[in-house]
């Protein structure tokens, strides 16, 4: 067994690699190539500084269209008393950028020349006159851009280590050359191994992993100024994985070896390591993605390049773990592989955590949070924390590290985000809460395309409200029925949102209903079935809208929660719930029509509902939300959400309450 | 003549060429394309939302190595009182990932079973036992990803218009893609035009013009995502470049005729697009970028596609100008017709003006600004504003932009800046002012590969410790002689930062004298040589070491300055110097050994000095400047500055006033 199991802090397993790299010869550029200036460059880095060879201008230039002349023959030349040069010999027509006669040393402005003939006679000929007449006196060098104004012959351009943009392109081809040096794209073997993996587009079946690491991995060497290979899956088998390492290690730069899944995979890969060189390190201390294990492999005879040793990287599989072993591992290898001087720096920003966080208190911790400016604070709200789950990367704005010794962050600590995105696109983040309904995703589509971003996190209805109170979204989705009134929303809103001016906007009409499985095979049709033996109940957590409909029903029908199997079992969303009745985890779930049609299952209506959004009324001073009252009007988008089952817009867009009737609710008690 | 010829303000521009686009049913995704789902996707825009098509996982899954089981099987399991079930039956080995057995509900973690036989005795056959002990109860779906816990099948995955990332490709592909719509790439042609051009790697004569614009705007075009094609140069010739044109018209989606500098030239490209189709704008009041020309070209009965026009943009001929008009017309173009939802949007930040600076009151100023932060002040230096300087875009940290109406704003001023650099490459900037010295380009050459940026300004001696007063930089260098005591730089730091604790650290000695012509022609031996009538001297500007060093051996010769032709006339640093005697401006200049010897002319020595780093004690906190210290004691770094002639670092690191000794001296009028 390895000495290397237990996890060893990040820094550390960075330190020997580090260390391996250098004794092997490997912690340095690793080649250059010289190549020619065009857009084709554009990204690469510079391995060796450009020093100009040529000035720029290399010859003094006339920075005007007119005519070039010695200064001294205008001298006492005014509007009352002209100058006349003979052309050709004191006076040579050129145009902006051309070279001035050796003779000359200033240039007069077209528009300051009258062009005369043998006589002194006025002539249309601006160009070629016989004659000019100057009424202005010009000190030496007037509109001349001198030899070297730009660029003088041996100054440094640009440093090693730079990277290519378009205007570099520029300022390398004006100081007189035709090719760069730049460091030559490391070459990195991707390596997916897994028998339970299938390449994107085949058909899956159960127990089907679809693999597509490769692609993450492949795609961030490139980004970062490599050159990835993907190598096609190999099978959990040790002759062969040995094989297809060995292959790469001798023709690549580095090895990425993505493990399977599981535990079993992942000592596949580190028997691997020790078998073929030296494992350097199995297991660090870093939260998602510790068992990541670096080593170097030897080279064999057939193997070509310089180099005697090849480091490899083993890449955790579960595909968050893996896309973050990339960002921590293989983005600063190959900045230095590439000489790269300022390598991705992300952003840092400080921002307001949105709820209670723990961490293990071994491990750093990279935590993805959505970010976005509510109300002028800057808020961070963690994201999914499961390395399963890839999406929590998509929609993650940024990573704020916990660092190790740290067990968890309470709500509202300032944190230090490294943003995903540019700030600017923060500013037009809208952050939707509450209760989750399957027309906010159409919304999101729509006001991409307004240049505005939804970020939505789905808590209920009243978790929506409670995080409005404590200014953490723009606005919160709500479909809280009041049993007592039959109204919809305002108890809530006077019961959380006492001292919040809000205006309540209905957004849709909803058919809410039991989703069942196709064909109805229980022959459910109303919640007393709920009750039956046979049938097991999948719920709602508390605080949704749809578990309120659910309890004042059940309530009303005197039928007891206790008696349903499966109260208990809480999912978060519409769409959940579709899915674990679709999985047979359950044999019924109360929700909207559209999650069932979404996932091809039966629907039994029983109740209509009204959605509202609730919108503090301080958002409506910026035009940040301008874009989903422009959509409530909108034919495309309500044709949109018409072709989701069950919605009705008939309603959308009335204010139900305004900030005005809530001030005066407010106040009602005497101001 | 053409109604335009008037500058009109920018957003009248944009707006013009908006509604002939959208006329035209130009203004909009011009089109998409399928691709598959690889690395070769990365950076290209989405033109349809992609929705899940299957669940992820799309079975439910076991979350760690272990036994799947029916967890009502354990019920009342504990460490006392062990339950035993059949392997197969009851209970079935799975590793991370793979799906669960219909009939079963949690897993239990290797580690918590006892494998054993058929008499219950213990096994070594962790995977295959015959039957498993398990001392523990689980709750049902205990260690299981359920079915949908990442993607549920129909969920918006990423909108329209989203960016493809690496990690994007990886949802897209869990979500069960193989393919994705991109918008397809606008295809632009750039055309050079213009006599005078030479392309880059041709050998350059006098008043040829190296083409490097096209480069330049193929570069930006194929990084904001369209497909650049460069066209071969075509001389300012009415009819070639109509032929162009058309041409380049029936086949791309965009045209940028690049014209000359002259103003003849840009005449010449407003002309063509009014004999090939509409001239929508003929001059923008923005600075630098003025003739910018904006127009639709008819395509002829060849043309491909189906739009019948084709936007053209006239480029002008600055290289400030034509990368500014790619940035202001060409990037946001690009960004609509790829239905890009987050254009390059650069961040700005607030930064302090260190200098005045004049604007024209009609034109919004573009000035191109380098920013550092000193002291804790963000600081923004103006770069040199001529179009014709490529190197000030390079060197450009952002840009500022003064609006129309402003006719200047005042040192000190707050302004935003446009950053090109991410900040935290401006942490790492270090800002030197002062007097020139070409070892200050091998030092930023040196420092770049230490992970800091070296943005020096030259100001002279005196400027530089009067910069240092206001805290505009970080450090100065400095060769100021004292004709009173013959000694450097202590009694200018006296005199100049009375209040300012420095350290005085020297650099380099290196020879300053007369910089001639090859084969000195003229026969320059002394300083008596310069009040000949046959020869013009090249001076450096008031408040330079070297014009301080000229005055002191002037006066100690009786030498009068105004004997002295060209006296008058300054540059700015040595290198300038060395360029106006290569070009016969003038026939000597004083400076160093160095500059003479880097335009190969010849160098007559006359004096030997001391060129000092005075460095505020203030930033000595902080780590910024330690490698310069580094490097004052490192072997290659010293053998780097001995290739350059002329220059000796014997007395390098040598500390010649320390803030202790600063301090003192300012206390000892009694403290």
């Amino acid at each position: 067994m390895s000495v290397y199991l237990n996890d060893i802090p990040l820094q550390e397993a960075q330190e020997r690699l580090q260390k391996a790299l250098s004794e092997a010869g490997l912690w340095q550029v690793l080649g250059e190539e010289e190549i020619t200036l065009d857009e084709g460059a554009l990204g690469r880095v510079l391995s060796r500084p450009v020093w100009a060879r040529l000035s720029s201008p290399h010859y003094h230039a006339a920075a005007m269209d007119g005519f070039a002349l010695r200064a001294e023959e205008t001298a006492g030349a005014m509007p009352s008393n002209p100058r006349v040069l003979k052309t050709d010999e004191q006076a040579v027509y050129v145009d902006t950028g051309d070279p001035l006669p050796d003779w000359a040393n200033a240039v007069v402005p077209i528009e300051q020349v009258e062009p005369v003939g043998a006589q002194g006679e006025p002539t249309d000929d601006l160009r070629h006159p016989i004659q000019i007449r100057i009424r202005m006196s010009l000190p030496p060098w007037t509109y001349v851009r001198p030899l070297g104004e730009d660029i003088v012959a041996t100054q440094l351009i640009l440093p090693a280590g730079s990277i290519v943009t378009p205007v570099s392109l520029g300022a390398i081809a004006a100081s007189g050359h035709s090719t760069m040096w730049v460091s030559r794209k490391p070459r990195v073997a991707v390596l997916p191994t897994g028998t339970e993996l299938v390449p994107v587009g085949h058909k899956v079946q159960r127990g089907d992993i679809i693999e597509y690491n490769s692609i993450v991995l492949a795609a961030q060497v490139n980004a970062w100024g490599g050159e990835a290979k993907r190598f096609t899956i190999t099978p959990d088998r040790f002759e062969l994985i040995c094989e297809a390492v060995q292959r790469a290690a001798d023709c690549y730069d580095l090895v990425l070896l993505n493990a399977g899944s599981s535990a079993g995979s992942e000592d596949f890969s580190s028997r691997v390591v020790e078998q073929l060189g030296e494992l350097l390190v199995h297991g660090v201390a870093i939260r998602p993605g510790h068992p990541v294990i670096l080593g170097m492999i030897r080279r064999s005879e057939q193997g070509g390049g310089a180099a005697k040793q090849v480091p490899i990287v083993g890449v955790p599989g579960y595909p968050v773990s893996a896309a973050l072993t990339g960002e921590i591992f293989i983005q600063p290898l190959l900045a230095r592989w590439t000489g790269n001087a300022a390598p991705l720096q992300p952003l840092e920003i400080e921002a307001t955590l949105t709820r209670k966080v723990t961490s293990p208190a071994g491990d750093d911790d990279y935590m993805r949070v959505a970010v976005g400016e509510v109300g002028g604070r800057m808020l961070a709200a963690p994201a999914s924390r499961g390395a399963g789950v890839i999406t929590s990367l998509v929609r993650a704005d940024g990573i704020t590290v916990i660092p190790r010794g740290v067990q968890g962050l309470e709500a509202g600590a300032a944190v230090k985000v490294r943003l995903y995105r540019k700030p600017a696109e923060l500013k037009n983040t809208i952050f939707v809460i509450g209760s989750h309904d399957m027309t906010l995703d159409v919304l999101a589509q729509y006001l991409t395309e307004r240049g505005r971003r939804l970020v939505s996190a789905n808590v209920g209805s009243q978790g929506g409200l409670v995080a409005l109170r404590r200014g953490e979204a723009h606005l919160a989705g709500s479909h809280l029925l009041d049993p007592q009134t039959g109204e919809y929303n305002l108890s809530a809103i006077k019961q959380y949102l006492p001292n919040l001016p809000v205006r309540l906007v209905t957004w849709v009409g909803r058919e809410q209903g039991l989703i069942v499985p196709k064909g109805n095979p229980k022959q459910i049709i109303s919640l007393t079935d709920l009750t039956r033996e046979d049938i097991h109940y999948i719920n709602r957590q508390r605080g949704a809208g749809t578990r309120v409909l659910l309890d004042f029903h059940l309530q009303k029908m005197g039928i007891i929660p206790q008696d349903i199997r499966g109260y208990d079992q809480e999912e978060y969303t519409h769409l959940s719930v579709a899915a674990a009745v679709a999985s047979g985890r359950g044999d019924c779930g109360l929700g909207v029509t559209a999650a069932a049609y979404a996932l091809e299952l039966d629907f039994v209506p029983l109740f209509h509902e009204r959605y509202d959004l609730v919108i503090p009324c301080s958002f409506f001073e910026g035009d940040l939300l301008t874009p989903i009252f422009d959509l409530m009007a909108d034919g495309e988008f309500l044709k949109a959400i018409h072709t989701l089952p069950g919605y009705d817009t008939s309603q959308m867009g009335n204010i139900v309450l305004d900030c005005w009737n809530n001030y005066a609710d407010l106040f009602k008690g005497g101001l």
